[in-house]
């Protein structure tokens, strides 16, 4: 059993957007000849997350809506440090890394499920996500 | 130290459920003489998540009622393609999975934790649920 | 490849209050030699949770109000049991688990994330928390 970390970076174009990394994830399980185990996809930046959904634009539209919806008070503290408290707020109501099976050389997603790196704080260049694979 | 998956079905009897697992993972920890490792729990489905909470009545239907309070705009676009907007978010701000240690051949859980099936789009046959021991 | 476990007890001293314990998982990473592997960070509590974010004075009052400003009903059926259900659902609305990478010896955090216990009904003494090294 072995352990293989990569990195991947990724360059937002929104200040909020859903973006699906699911083909990424698929191709290091690929290339790295994973059969069994368990893959891990955790981002290293707080004001972002990675979310498990469905990949309809209707949906994504409403997941950002959403959030934009529960995080709406007037004041928030961090605002006077870096203006960016809901950010933050979104990324802490979603969540900063998941942990996924492979079976058969296959990530064992469902059939509707996706894997979204989640920018809240964007346009920036050069997010980072760590992808290990325990195998 | 090994991988093994176990896929459980589960059929749902209402459109907003909590199902308490812990049972059943506890049961496939004890039939794979598990020692020490952890456990993952996965759904495979995008209106349903997994949580770990108390298993009281009234907290379970506190449970419901606080995402049905979260979710409560008027229009999802989702709803043109697919009429069930809300139990897609109901789902995100939940958690698709969850991985919890195993210790001296028990799922190291405090007294009052126990894992959940979230239904948030039933009633439904054949959820599925993928169980990965790392032991 | 092992697992090794640790419990660590944390006393609180605030009803809702987030605690950095990222050196103390640091100190098990490097105390283990650990180079390589995956970090569980798993509460024993059901109204507590992990929470991984930027440590910043005013960022965790927002954290805090945001939890306060989502779970604002008047009634909740579990305060008839045990008049705590606001804290059990503010843990629901964030985790009780996280699982992180470990690179070179670093657990592989970005430059402002850190890793916080959030006490949702305190004060309490002796919180347990596992952190489980998979290396």
């Amino acid at each position: 059993m072995k352990f293989i970390h990569e990195e991947i970076t990724i360059d937002t174009s929104e200040n909020v957007e859903l973006i699906n990394i699911t083909h990424i994830v698929n191709e290091i399980v690929q290339k790295n000849n994973m059969v069994e185990g368990l893959v891990n996809i955790s981002t290293k930046h707080t004001t972002t997350s990675i979310i498990i959904n469905e990949d309809e634009e209707g949906l994504k539209n409403d997941i950002i809506n959403l959030y934009g919806d529960i995080i709406n008070l007037k004041h928030y503290f961090h605002d006077k440090i870096d203006n960016n408290a809901r950010s933050h707020l979104k990324s802490i109501l979603s969540s900063s890394n998941q942990t996924l099976p492979v079976i058969c050389g296959e990530l064992s997603l469902g059939i509707w499920q996706n894997i979204f790196f989640a920018e809240f704080d964007g346009p920036r260049k050069s997010r980072k996500i760590i992808i290990t694979l325990i195998k």
